[in-house]
C-alpha cells in the first residue's frame, strides 16, 4: 500500500510502499513507482502527471541565473528536493547538502520536469538503477515506449533512459516526460544526428547545441555527453576485439576523423555547462570508449577517456554543474575492482554510473544475468548507480517483458550491493524476509519479494490449494524433510535445556510434523 | 557437432562440441551431454548408457581393496580416467595425477558406474557445476526426473544430485545412474529416513551403514555425509533468523537431541570411509549447518562445523578416500570471500562445492541470479563447482525449465570466474564469440552463445527475416546507430593514417551504410 512521508511543509511527500504483514507488522520499501500506484490520483496520460516540484522551483526563482542543486547546496541552502531526498533515504537534509556540494552525489532535477519525485545519486545513498528504453528505427511506438517507462518505474527502475533513435524522437520524449515521475536521461547526438540525416561528419557545433536546448525546455533531468572521446584515443582502439560499441562514442570518433579535429563537446565543454545550470541538467559524462568485450578491458583507450572525463568533471564543479560519469560495458571479475578505484580517484569522487559490467561475452540472451553479476560487485565496490541490461542485449529492442527481467536483475544487484555495503535499511529486509519464510507466513514471503507476482505463482505451480499458504513446508522437499519445520522444534529444544528435554521429547512420541491441510 | 579426441589407447575417446563457424574455423567447447548428442549412439533408456569404463575399471581389478583414484594416484598409477580428463581439461596426466594425489582435486567414479564420461573437480581445473534434481513426497515421477538429468547434462551440469524424498527413490535413482554421462550424488540420509518413517530420531548406525551399501552397489558416485553437524554446535544455531536449513543437517541435529548422543555418521566416520574406497566413492562432507539466510551468514555453528569438516578430510584422506566440502548457501557478497579463505585453510585445500551462494534473501523467484552472483564470486575465489539453484528455489520443485535456467545461469557463473582466474579456454571463447558479433556473423554469434536457441529466437522475434542475419545491426539501435558499424570503419580509418583517410573519407560522400536486405 502507498503511503507518504510528510516533511516540514505539507507539499513534501515522499511516497513510500508499505507491506502489511500477517502478524501485524508493517514493512517499508523505498518507492519509485509515482502517483501511478495512488488510487487517489487521477491519471491521464494527455495531461502529464501532477508537478510537484513547480511551487518549490517558482519559489527559488531565477536568482544569479544559476539554478543547480550544488550550487544552492555550495550556497549552504537545503532546497525542498533535498529535504525530501532525506526523508526517502533516511539520512538528514545537512548530509544531503553536504554530499551534493562536494560533488559525491547529484540530483537530477532539471527546473522544466517538476512532475519527478526527488531521488539522490551517490555512494552514500540506495544504489539507484537505471532503465533504458526508447524506439529505434526498425521497432516499437510512442505508446509502447511510454508503457516501458510506467512499467520500469512500478517494478523500481530510479531513473529511465529515453534512448530513441528512430520516429518522433521529440514527440516520444515529450510523453515520456510529462508522464515519468522519475529523472529522465538522455542522448542528445542521437537526435542531433537523425537532424543530419545520420551523417556523423555532418554534425556541427550549432546543431547539438540547438538540440541540447530543446531537449533541455522539455525537462531532460541528465544527459549522456561523450565529451571525454579525443581524437587522439580513437586510434587506440584499432587493435580491440570489438573496438568502440557506444554508439556515441563511434559517432564522435567518426567526426573526429572525418574532420581531424578534437570532438567538439569538449572544445565547447564550458558552452555546455551554460546550458546545464540554467535549467538543473546533469552531466553523465559518457564512455564513449567503453570495452564491449571482457578482451578490451581496462586498456589505454578506455583509461586514458576516464583522465579526461575528470578534467571535465573539475570544469562543470567550476560551473556548479552536477556530474556523474559513465562506466564500462565488458569487464572480467578481476577488473571490476581497478574500474572503480581509477573512477573513484581520477574524478575526484564524482559518481559513477555503470552498464554492467557484464563479466563474460558468451551468453547473449542472459545479458541481464552476466551484467548483474558485475552490477552486484561494483555497486558493492561504491557505483552509485547500475545501468541495467535486458536479456534481449545485442540482439534486439526489449519488449516489456525484458524491461522488467532487466529491472529486476538490476534490483537484486543494487540491493545485494546495499547489504554488502552495510545499508541497515537493506539489511532489514532480508531479515523480515528471512523470518516470514522461516516461519511459513508464505503471503507474507510473496509480499515481500521483489516481485511477489512471481513469487506466488511460482509456489502455486504445484500447490495451489488455499491451505498451502498456512503448511510447514513446500513442493520442494514436502512435509518430512523440511528443515525449516525441524528447526522450529530444535531450537525449542535447544533453548530449553538439552538433557530433560531429550527425555519429555521421546516420551511425546518425537513427534513434529503437522498433516499437511 | 559432437567430435571425440582420442587417447593413448581407442577406448580413451573425449567428447568435445565443436562449432563450425562461417569464416571456416571452428570453436570447440567441453561437452558434458553425453552419447546423447551422438548420432551414431542407439539410446534405450531399458538398457542403460554403454559402460566406457567397465574395461579399464576390470584391468585394475580389486587389488588391495581400495580402488579409489586417490589410492591409484598416491601410488604413482596415471589411471584411464586421468588421461581421460587430462584430454578433457588440456592439461598432462601427470597433473591430474598430481593433484588427485594432493587431495586438491577429485575424480567422482564409483566402479559400479562405468557409464560416466570421467571429470574432475579441482580448483586447478575447469570450475564444474551441478544440478539438483529428485522427487519430492508431492511432486514428480521417475519419467520426469530422468528427463531432468538429460536435459540437465545437455545444458552442461557436470555432475547431478538425485535428492528423491519421495516414493520409489531406490528405483529413481536406479533409472537415472544407469542413464547418466555424468557423476551422480546422493544425499543417504534421506532414503535412510524413509526407512524410519521419517522418524529422525529411529536412524540407527545400522540402517544408514545398509542405505550407504545398497546406493554404492547402484554406483552413486559422491555421497553427502553431514559428519560435521556435532551436538555441540546445535546450540549455537538457536538464535539464528533461519535456524538449520539443510535437511541433512536438520535430521541430524535432531537426532542428536533427541538421543544426546554425537553425530553416528562422526563416531561411525572410518567405518564409512571403508566403504567409500571398496567402490571409490567421493564424500561431499556436507555443511548441514550452513546459513538459511544472509543474516546467519559467516556464524559460529557455520564456521565450527568447517572445523570438524577439516579433521574428517584429514582422516578420509587416511584412507585415500577422496573428499570435497560443501558450502554456503546465503552469504553477502561482503562476507563470501572469507568463506573461501578459511575453507582452504581449515580443510587443507579439498576442493570447496558450494550452493550459490545466495547475495540476498529478498528475491524468491530469481534466486537462480541471486546465487549466480555469489557463485561466480566465490567460483573466482576458488571453489571448485557451484551447486546450482534454480528460479523456484524456497517455492517448489524446479521442472525441466527450471533446471535449464539455472544450469544456464551457472554455467555463466563458472565461466565468468573461470575467465577471472585466467583460464586460457575461457578467454578464448569470449574473444571468439566477440569478434563473431563485431563482425556481423550472427549466426556464428547464436550458434557460439552458451544458449544457441534463446538467442536466437530473441533476435528473430523483431528481425525475423533471412536477410537480417547478415544485416549490419539488429533491432536494438538499427542501421543508423549501431557502433559497431561505424567503428568497423573508424578503424579502416585509424589504421592507414588519418589525414589522407580524412580526405579521402569524405570524397567518397563519407558513406557507412549498407541497406537492410
Amino acid at each position: 500500500m502507498k503511503v507518504y512521508l510528510e516533511g516540514s511543509d505539507p507539499t513534501i511527500r515522499v511516497p513510500v510502499r508499505e507491506i502489511a504483514l500477517t502478524d501485524g507488522t508493517a514493512h517499508t520499501v523505498y518507492d519509485t513507482s509515482g502517483p501511478y500506484t495512488d488510487p487517489d490520483v487521477h491519471i491521464d496520460l494527455t495531461v502529464g502527471l501532477p508537478k510537484l516540484r513547480a511551487p518549490w522551483i517558482a519559489a527559488r526563482g531565477r536568482g544569479d541565473g544559476n539554478v543547480t542543486q550544488m550550487h544552492y547546496a555550495r550556497c549552504g541552502e537545503i532546497t525542498k528536493e533535498m529535504e525530501f531526498i532525506a526523508l526517502r533515504e533516511g539520512v538528514t537534509p545537512e548530509f544531503v547538502r553536504d554530499e551534493v556540494a562536494s560533488g559525491r552525489a547529484i540530483i537530477p532535477a532539471n527546473v522544466n520536469h517538476p512532475e519527478t519525485e526527488p531521488m539522490i545519486i551517490g555512494r552514500n545513498f540506495h544504489v539507484k538503477i537505471n532503465a533504458n528504453i526508447g524506439n529505434s528505427a526498425v521497432a516499437s511506438t510512442i505508446e509502447e515506449e511510454v508503457d516501458k517507462m510506467t512499467w520500469a518505474t512500478r517494478w523500481g527502475a530510479d531513473t529511465v533512459m529515453d534512448l530513441s533513435t528512430g520516429k518522433n524522437i521529440h514527440e516520444t520524449r515529450e510523453w515520456i516526460i510529462r508522464n515519468s515521475p522519475v529523472p529522465i536521461g538522455t542522448v542528445p547526438i542521437y537526435q542531433a544526428l537523425e537532424k543530419v540525416n545520420g551523417k556523423a561528419e555532418e554534425l556541427t557545433w550549432e546543431i547539438y547545441r540547438d538540440t541540447l536546448i530543446e531537449q533541455a525546455e522539455q525537462g531532460v533531468d541528465y544527459f549522456t555527453i561523450h565529451a571525454g572521446v579525443l581524437l587522439r584515443y580513437v586510434p587506440l582502439t584499432a587493435n580491440r576485439v570489438t573496438g568502440i560499441v557506444s554508439r556515441g562514442g563511434s559517432i564522435l570518433a567518426k567526426w573526429c576523423l572525418a574532420h581531424h579535429q578534437e570532438n567538439f563537446l569538449y572544445t565547447h565543454f564550458e558552452d555546455i555547462c551554460e546550458i546545464m545550470k540554467a535549467y538543473d541538467i546533469s552531466f553523465s559524462l559518457g564512455d564513449g570508449l567503453r570495452p564491449g568485450c571482457t578482451a578490451d578491458a581496462n586498456d589505454a583507450a578506455q583509461f586514458g577517456e576516464l583522465e579526461t572525463l575528470g578534467e571535465l568533471t573539475k570544469i562543470a564543479w567550476k560551473h556548479d554543474v552536477q556530474v556523474m560519469i559513465e562506466g564500462p560495458g565488458h569487464v572480467p571479475m578481476h577488473l571490476i575492482k581497478e574500474n572503480m578505484d581509477k573512477q573513484l580517484e581520477i574524478c575526484h569522487e564524482a559518481p559513477f554510473y555503470t552498464l554492467g559490467p557484464l563479466v563474460t561475452d558468451i551468453a547473449p540472451g542472459y545479458d541481464h544475468i552476466t551484467s548483474a553479476i558485475g552490477a552486484a560487485m561494483i555497486g558493492w565496490y561504491g557505483t552509485a548507480m547500475l545501468c541495467y541490461v535486458t536479456p534481449k542485449e545485442h540482439l534486439g529492442l526489449p519488449n516489456k517483458k525484458d524491461v522488467k527481467d532487466g529491472v529486476i536483475a538490476y534490483k537484486i544487484a543494487a540491493h545485494a550491493a546495499d547489504l554488502a555495503k552495510g545499508h541497515p535499511r537493506a539489511r532489514h529486509w532480508d531479515d523480515v524476509l528471512s523470518k516470514a519464510r522461516f516461519e511459513f507466513r508464505w503471503e507474507d514471503q510473496f509480499n515481500l519479494a521483489l516481485d511477489p507476482d512471481t513469487a506466488r505463482e511460482f509456489h502455486d505451480e504445484t500447490l495451489p490449494a488455499p491451505g498451502a499458504k498456512i503448511a510447514h513446508f513446500c513442493s520442494m522437499c514436502g512435509p518430512h524433510f523440511c528443515s525449516m519445520k525441524i528447526t522450529q522444534e530444535v531450537r525449542e529444544y535447544a533453548e530449553s535445556g538439552m538433557a530433560e528435554k531429550s527425555k519429555e521429547f521421546m516420551e511425546k512420541g518425537a513427534e513434529v510434523y503437522v498433516a499437511a491441510p
